[in-house]
């Protein structure tokens, strides 16, 4: 029984998402297909990444997971296949893949199904979907594809600190208005070694790191380290991105006691 | 064959359904999963119940229906499980379920399956999704739970009438910006008794109660009893509620002849 | 195995669509369902069309496409049912067919299902979905509906054109922002014999079509025919229908030199 996951920039509105799933069900019928979101901002490749980084592992082994975002924006429309943590991933070589995994995957394979894609419906309905039938039909990676070492890497957003602070960048906002940085917890608990702090979001201070949203009452600023193990700003009930106009981007400051 | 419905606030566009539905079909290879919707207003509780009270009876007997939404603001993020009309319901104890059910079901279980839940994402992915892994393998739910008397119960909105008069609100406003009124068919015709009326919508009076919106001409308003049972006020091909600036908690008023 | 698509302007937000996927569910269990999409802008039956028309070839042959579109807008809310290379479709009548097939369908069965549609839920829900279902389990049109020979017929958009110039309009924006025009590659060439021509968009001039996005530099105008076979004019990585604010209807002028 196969199962397909996809994180696309396509929309929902339109046929493209569509286009894919039906590809898919004609070669694999009666195959699973979960839409993790056709939802990412166009050309948000790090948003992408993000979304996969934090749902692959709920996933059953042996899932295959389609990612289709800028897919054009790849030297030659190069198409990969990566084999890792019992989970197959198949997207462009335009170094999302290099964001989502903690240790570098060992293989990485370039897909050489078709020698001229010619547009962004083809690579990812017929590429990436010919692809993922092959593998959910047992083919190795070996077999459509060649080990492939040079693989586009990006460099992620890291926070930048000393021993009195760190300062830390929004990488996320989810459909709640929560704020996710680009903050370990355990590089925070290396540079607060216990010691008490303040985080300044917009000239709101935040003293404690809390378990839960409802540490707090509704309505006030609460941090926590969320599922993802990244610092997590919210309000309890409410909406902090919308009600400070926190963006991507934007940073915050922590400071440590003396 | 497991069906599991989810009802949730947590969007499309980021990666928290997607988990919630990888976590199912981790457990439960195979299972029919369907998004009922995953954009109720967060926090919106009313919304959720209405949505699901519509819905749940389309669903074969023996559906496992998830309903997330402000899981946060139960006491001590308490999960219910319900079994009723020959569906399962699994959600917080925060009065939703009293909003969706005509009669009070018999026998409401607190589920007791994990001592500390420390998150949204916990309670949701783990906590119901688990307990609907229960019930599709066939555990009752006195094994994953106990029998829980005092659940929250909310007063839905109800119309103010009297011999002359009704007073009824917008309820839910749905994707045509269609408008649905807390007014049962029962009740309008227990106070009209067959008198002329007139419902007044923002100084825009109907005289009639419709069968279809094409008993009026493109761009008229429309008055008719839902497949709800519920009065609903509509333009033909038009959305009233952009066009009249009507919103959730808007009344009307509807007056009877002497 | 039945797979059943689904293309409406129901939305995602409300229980709609999720009525009709569990009315199908009920009748037939492991249907596997496609949302095409539900958020046709409501009783846009070009659009509808248009979608479908550029999805429904990637279906395997045997599926069943439900179009619920402006379905009230049929006389006496009629419902067809066509069978046509090798796929079924069942929708109003009210002209969407008629701009989906390049060539008439043979056979176009007006459904005989139910006497008395009282509401748009009861058209798709019951009528279209037990029409479905019907054809699911092998009913030949013939027994749940008559032949039907007057539908409606809808005339779209076409380019005016004479030796020296084309005028074409846009008839779809995608979730890029990607604008499609109702010009077809076959009449380009045919007015075009080779000529150097320009495309003025909005004061900006085309001059090549190009074969993919990337032929231009990142922001820069591209032309070219995608996939549907229409001339397709973006931005590559940019949205031009945000930037130069075209609008669905609005029209480019291609002049060819003398």
């Amino acid at each position: 029984m196969s199962l397909i996951s996809l994180t696309t920039d396509m929309g929902n509105s339109g046929f493209y998402a569509a286009s894919v799933k039906a590809a898919i069900l004609g070669a694999l019928p009666g195959a699973t297909i979960v839409d993790v979101t056709h939802s990412i901002r166009p050309f948000h490749v790090s948003a992408a990444a993000f979304t996969l980084k934090n749902v692959y592992k709920q996933f059953p082994e042996g899932s295959i997971h389609i990612v289709s975002v800028d897919a054009l924006n790849s030297p030659h429309s190069r198409v990969l296949a990566i084999q890792t943590e019992g989970h197959y991933f198949i997207g462009p070589d335009n170094g999302l893949f290099s964001l989502v995994f903690a240790h570098p995957p060992a293989e990485v394979y370039e897909i050489i199904l078709a020698p001229d894609p010619a547009s962004l419906a083809f690579i990812t309905k017929d590429i990436m979907v010919k692809s993922a039938v092959h593998i959910a039909k047992g083919v190795n990676l070996a077999e459509i594809g060649r080990i492939y070492k040079n693989y586009i890497q990006l460099t992620a957003w890291q926070p930048i600190y000393n021993d009195a602070s760190i300062r830390t960048s929004v990488v996320y906002i989810d459909e709640y208005g929560n704020c996710i940085f680009n903050l370990e917890k355990t590089l925070f608990e290396q540079v607060a070694k216990g010691r008490k702090f303040e985080i300044d979001v917009k000239r709101n201070p935040i003293e404690i790191i809390s378990k839960t949203y409802n540490d707090v009452g509704g309505g006030e600023l609460v941090a926590l380290f969320a599922g993802s193990g990244l610092l997590e700003i919210a309000i309890n009930r409410g909406n902090i991105a919308e009600l400070l106009g926190l963006k991507e981007g934007d940073s915050v400051l922590i400071t440590f006691e003396d």
